[in-house]
């Protein structure tokens, strides 16, 4: 399909002359899109439920903007991660119906709830305060991909009863997303208390010889204990999209 | 509870004293117990269903057949890792029962059938032949943990119809375990193919900018596919922990 | 030869007192030639039929311009490399009948089209939206230097059925040249796909353990693909000019 | 085709029911096979008429003899790598028609003049006495591919007057294969020289900041020489591959 | 001084003619003194009332044998680190005297008994059982510097409920010693439950991503416990040297 | 108790309704409080005898001034580390009675002269002029901690004339802090000058190979002296916080 | 002497009322002085009849101001290295006489013409234009330090026959610096042209995987040329220092 | 000049028909001559007046008996570097009148006593005791080069009173090589001691975080003593190379 007829497509659905199923289905069927910046993926979204994600950095507002319309067009919501404010702002300006939350650097397009189609808690355990746009990362895309989602802060392993105190918390998640920078040791903590998947989420805070995240990724990957997978420094949207894919099991 | 009361409560069973029901209860209310050499946690393997797993590098064959006596006489099962043939063949004189794996240097002191509790299929996805060792543990270890396996080899990038022809065995895993080395690239290849979470072990095969597994670790955890999470370097018993958590959710 | 002869040189030809043919001549016969700042070599580029090629970090707008004033004059076409749209609406305005491209952030003084002499296709082929820019550079400076090229975009590994798509266009490629960030696993992929050289090109896009690129050239460099070779991180020039000298064999 | 049906192909021509043209049309139909140790793939070798290469360091002796078995009988040449001299003799005590090389390390099983199908002269260059295995390797499989090869040796960038009396070879060459340790200095110094693709080897020779090889891999990187393309450390075999595919072009 | 009338000195001491109080004031006056094979330091064992400690990796047994034998001739008790079983055999066959403690590898030429002049309890904390050998050597050197010594083993971070078990021995402590590998967390954890100083050593235990030691170094150095400070990998004397200074102050 | 409690109780103190006795004890009874933004440990400081300490980067003026407010109306002291100038006035606007530093970054809330609680002199040894910012922050914070301090700069290694002049007062330090950039050689020379603890750090002062501190911790690290241990790159507080409880034994 | 008796001194120089011969010599019997900011070091300047040299990157312009204010009372030379133009002005504004090279970015407050105290040729040879800086710093410094100095540039080893036909000046140096970016392969093929000492300086010039100059860094420590030593990433600065010192020999 | 004609003159000299002058001069005129491994440099030690150098790891006794041989029949002399004892006494077996030193691993073979041509003294200046191998290659080298040469030993910078007590030693040097493991800092404390180049040599000794000699390389490079330049690891032979052509000046 050539981008002329999915041009024409939307078009047919933005005049409403073609409705959302029949577009969506013939959405589905097409592997890619090939748009005028790049090649698109719509298939994955529509097999697998999940919005559309956006990564923004690197994107002007403007194309931000354009990618969100087209999809929103369909009918798809869409999650663009790593919006600073001001980008954001200038976005909400050209694309209507947007949520944009300063933590999380998350800006939404779709329905206030999403309906939790994941079948259990996912726990978001953090660190220390500078964790927390990580942490809040995780966090919102876990929801904005239909889970139930606690976030637990604050819980270095230096400050030990911090953690203990929350142990019932750990108990009743189905699948963790831990995130540490510094040495990284909590989710080797947090593995040791639990018999569930525990997701490590290296961060880039610290200075000297934290290296920009080195020292945390290292510390996870070498953690005592072997319950724990971990994800690339800072990437808290890759460990709320495994999370997701293993609550829905 | 110290050693002696320990040794007692062992002679106890060894003498048909004390049955094994009662022996368990009573291990499961310890925390951990402390032998002559380590400190060794019997709770976590009785609260999962789990058997000791005893890593071995490091360890004599007497040492090894030493933990493993204590083990079998409470009726716990246990598995012994990255056992050589020599060091196997030592140990199985002084313990008996026990069944050795060559290509997975897998030592198992257990049922021969071990009951399955995974809810799905864990399919270990292998790049090339230098791989299979690291691939075959974990292939080893999750079915001793009770999960139904499948081990899938050779399906390096560079040959991607063989992928290709697989990609039904691939659709039928409930979750993946994908060992490379070199450029590591098999887990984005198989992570774009299927809705599931993919764990990645890196492996140490390869040579020059290799760097003993670094070049593969790197790539893994910047894989272009999110629903990606990595394990240490040649961590294949690491790999089918987590896959078995995740399979019993 | 000093400076002031070629002056001399260069004001005859302004002047109309010496002919191109016979000013080209004389600079063919200099190995170097010592400017103020400079000692510029002319020989290169005037026995490989290439253009002048100008690496542009580092230079003021004036120096540039002044670079490309010389060679002009004597006739010579000059391409430079890695100019900011700022830096290029600054040289445009100094140096006339030059053509800028934002995408490739090339520079070009030369006729619009340049005459083929390679004698098959040069393709470049692109893994994500973010390694355009390196891409285009190499697709430009591929065309400028006489190239048919054709640039195959957003075809990542973790969406195999775009690429397997595009298998035919593959196949018609005398030599490639294939551009990926992050995991830097597309080389692998399309080396195995055809039995072509493949010139791979890190790209510095990624964050965290991408480092900069390193992730994607030890991948590279490490690849199961042994009809692969590659550049320096970021090089899509470098590329461009191994593709060239190859594609005139 | 299952090993099964494999076998009883074989063992048909071992027997002379099936004549070798009929038993390569089948094979070539088939994308890979599936053998005891490894999918095996021979369509590749076929394909490009390059004999199957063996990649030696990890199997025994057994192994190697095995593979080269079942290669030889549907009427393949099979070339082995990196195969130190005592395991060489084991090898040829199972396997008959062989040839070793102990410069190279390389096992050849076929015919003792490969056909010419390269166009030109594929010219391997080495720096010092220690690189000379590593160029062995390049020149002997760039041999073994069906090319013309020289070997220029022992020419380093510290005693430059034997590289210059060298050019009118360096000018006849149609690539290059360009192999240093330490610094890495030689590919730059002969891109320099030649407009001709040039493929850098780096090799593991050195101490100290040499770190393996990694001093001269990075050099060979930021070559200031643009027409340099590199490989792997040591990776003698795959700058042969390279070079063979430009060379056929 | 120079070695004649050194060794005339301790000829003298050997033969009764000079004792050891007039020896070991006459010693203590010199800054240096120059044997055969080294410039030995005498002053600063004398004056801080230590014991000689000589580093055994990459002496012969005959030389570490010299070495104690001109000590013991003064007077002066010696501690040899890192001595394998072979090589303390082979010493103790030449000096008579000797302790060898094979867990530390420490081989002890002095008083059964160490009169103590610590101030307090020196605790070696250890995480795991291949961490011991470390553990091991701190503890022994730091008995042999004169402090009470206990060392609580096995309290991996995996495993809280050990540590948190053993909260009233960590509060008896004066000063700590915090040995870990892996990911080298324990020390954060502790350091977090004791306001006392903590010295952490990171060993060499772990494989892949720990990079011998490289993980717990880093880790340990990025504590989010402000009450840590680090010594070299393995150095379980250096930490040793630190908590004993500390305890006599 | 939660965060309304909490802000009960501050009322209560600062309505004059609750005196401090009162509050102070209620909150040492409190592991932890949970504010808006953070889990705020008033535990540690309030046993240690400690200032409250907040680490500066990452927070806005704004956050300061609140926390400090918090602490200071339950009679708390604070030290916030690392504040630019450029903040400091800024949060002096909002929170009255605090005190800038603007050589060590220190901005500090309480008693003008500290009660002294440490035994002996931190003495901070300074390398060279640039180290001095995080020589200046050991000083500050081992002064607010209740130490005698004095600072002794520019006594790099390659003029040794300077630090020997210093000798006595060397001597006359409990603990030693010693700060160096560049190759960090000053803790070596410094620890073989004193019997008594040497705290090192490395300071990223230096460029090219200093790689921000890397060539300075290595050096320390891995220093021929056996007194010294290490803390973080930059790291003048965790160096002033262990000086500070070994300065109380 | 301290900073009061120091203020005196130069008062007295600057009323005229102690003759500079006086107060050089009490100068030289002082070790160093302790000014307000910094212990400075006024011994080896005087000995070894070299200017005094500021490093300037982290002073204010008044700091330098004021530096070179102290020494030009007492009738030393002062060199500011690495001045940024502004800076530059803003010191010219306060301290007379200077003169300032921007290309060196060397600020010069002494005799316009240095008396020749070298016994030879010192020659900075520069690889490529962005080269540039450091050799004319390197060049700078060793003309204030009393050097007959010439300055070779753009004979990078990709263009042979441009180093080649500089060949007589490289034999008429008596000691060579040499300056390279990139790969760093000029000083190897310097050193087997001459048979003097080659002081290598590795520029942070270059891109990916050049590392900010550690590839160059690394490429001249492992020099096939054995009469090649190397200075610090960009120090133009040492190398002149040493090639002065080894020049005056 | 082929090998035929090599051999023939150097069986001419061997049968008395050629005489050593005649002989010499005909392989001055020669840049290179071309053996059965080799192409080797006659020209260079011949110009220079130094020995031929042969770098003997990697080499058989047989290869090294060979060259040695060659090289003596023309009357020159030969330094083989890095002999281990049982090859030297291999060697020895087979070439006559060679002289082996097992504390620098140097094997020679030429005049006892090498006539002095350098202008004064060279010193080496050594760490600790395990350095001792790299700094006697250094002095062994020095003095087959024709330099006056003493060794001073044992001088680290943790003991400075043993440094301060060789300081007459150190002024009376020419040239000084430096040589130190671990944390590389002695060069910065020489070079502070005296105004001469100071030649640094970076050993391998030291475990953990010395990373090989990595330590000591980056704090060479580091130095805050800008009279230092610095070889690779453990390259004494370098160190003596560049401090024979200074001492020749």
């Amino acid at each position: 399909m050539d981008p002329d007829r999915l041009r024409e497509l939307i078009d047919g659905v933005a005049r409403g002359e073609v409705d959302t199923a029949e577009a969506l289905e013939r959405l589905a069927q097409l592997p890619f899109v090939d748009t005028e910046h790049a090649r698109v993926d719509t298939h994955r979204a529509l097999r697998q439920g999940l919005p559309e994600v956006v990564y923004g950095p690197g994107k002007t507002p403007e194309q931000i903007a354009e990618v969100v319309a087209v999809q929103r067009q369909v009918g798809l919501s869409v999650l663009v991660t790593r919006v600073e404010p001001d980008a954001a702002r200038h976005v909400l300006r050209h694309a209507e119906g947007g949520d944009y939350d300063p933590a999380s650097r998350l800006l939404w397009f779709g329905p206030e709830q999403v309906p939790i189609r994941g079948k259990g808690l996912v726990l978001v355990v953090s660190a220390g305060t500078s964790d927390l746009p990580v942490a809040a990362e995780a966090a919102g895309v876990a929801r904005r991909f239909g889970n139930e989602v606690e976030l637990l802060q604050d819980v270095g392993v230096a400050g030990l009863h911090r953690l203990l105190a929350s142990s019932d918390t750990l108990r009743r998640a189905r699948v963790l997303i831990v995130v540490a920078g510094m040495e990284g040791a909590l989710p080797s903590v947090v593995g040791g208390m639990v018999a569930k998947p525990v997701i490590a989420v290296p961060t880039s805070v610290g200075y000297g010889a934290a290296f920009a995240g080195m020292a945390a990724l290292l510390g996870m990957l070498t953690s005592c204990a072997s319950n724990v997978c971990v994800v690339n420094i800072d990437n808290g949207f890759g460990a709320a999209h495994v999370a997701t894919l293993v609550n829905r099991l």
